[in-house]
């Protein structure tokens, strides 16, 4: 079965972006510099996840970085359509995250964001692991990297490390729980 | 000078109690076990400054813990008040901690909490270091641990390290910024 992670950066004070969605707090890596791990984390992602504006920004970066995967974005304007990059869908985000989950092979599917989509996983329990790189800065203000949910989700640390300008990963696995009962196994 | 160091334990998603203030989330530590490095960082202080409710929580969790400490209690109420414990005042709450820091001695002030005082503090640019342990769970809901603000903070990472339980302690300085023009440096 594939593994779905949510592989993210957030400042100190978790927000993932500004509240305009701008990410110009984020470090740049050099080209042939330190790179957090992306470059081997992204060679084992098979699928990747994204909501349509995450899909744009990525887009207005530049050339298209994720040739050779497959690439489903969460779009209500754009469902149906499918270009050279990706196949958009409209349908329950944790629903159709856990057939992309079952789907053959062991891969990794990259839940790249944004909130929307992040909460909907999270909410359905079809997140298996959380790689959160943290940049050393409260930003104050933005949009937050997790929902706020009436329930809790316990994690189990797998691996932290720290890099030269502060960064520091950490990777979580999230200790799976039935979602019906949830509610009630944390009262 | 004295040293302003936030040391608190916060969720993966940043809250530091439940809604109804409860921290029954937080592992207990053993009697001569495990401790996250709480009785060497306490061995450093040398005043503890605090809210009225989290002077109250922590009474009630049995003997008072902080003898031979001074501590400072943040209470509109109790103000003027003081007992063998504690001194109750009502200022500013910034100011108040600045003049702490300058008097004389280097020992560290521990700001406990809770989230008003911190972001009292946070906002008047009087947090030297922040060390932030965090518990493998994401909460969902409750008592944050950082405000929202309209400024960034910048922070340098001084240490990382974990604990077998899956504890993660950050330890960050906060880089001074002049409070007045804040805002326009990182306009």
């Amino acid at each position: 079965m594939k593994n779905v992670t949510l592989y993210i950066a957030a400042s100190l004070d978790g927000f993932i972006a500004r509240a305009d969605g701008s990410i110009d707090w984020l470090p740049v890596p050099d080209a042939g510099g330190e790179d957090y791990g992306y470059g081997a984390f992204l060679e084992t992602v098979d699928t990747l996840v994204m909501g349509r504006k995450t899909y744009e920004q990525v887009l207005a970066l530049g050339p298209w970085p994720y040739a050779d995967r497959r690439c489903v974005v969460f779009s209500g304007t754009r469902a149906g359509q499918q270009d050279e990059r990706a196949e958009f869908i409209d349908c329950g985000i944790a629903a159709c995250v856990r057939e992309l989950r079952e789907e053959a092979g062991d891969g990794v599917i990259w839940l790249v964001g944004g909130a929307e989509v992040i909460a909907g996983c999270l909410a359905g329990g079809v997140v298996d692991e959380i790689i959160l790189t943290t940049v050393p800065v409260l930003l104050g203000e933005g949009v937050r990297l997790f929902p706020e949910t009436t329930w809790m989700t316990r994690l189990r640390l797998a691996e932290v490390r720290s890099f030269a300008d502060g960064l520091v990963q950490q990777r979580y696995e999230v200790v799976p729980v039935n979602v019906e009962t949830r509610a009630l196994a944390f009262a």
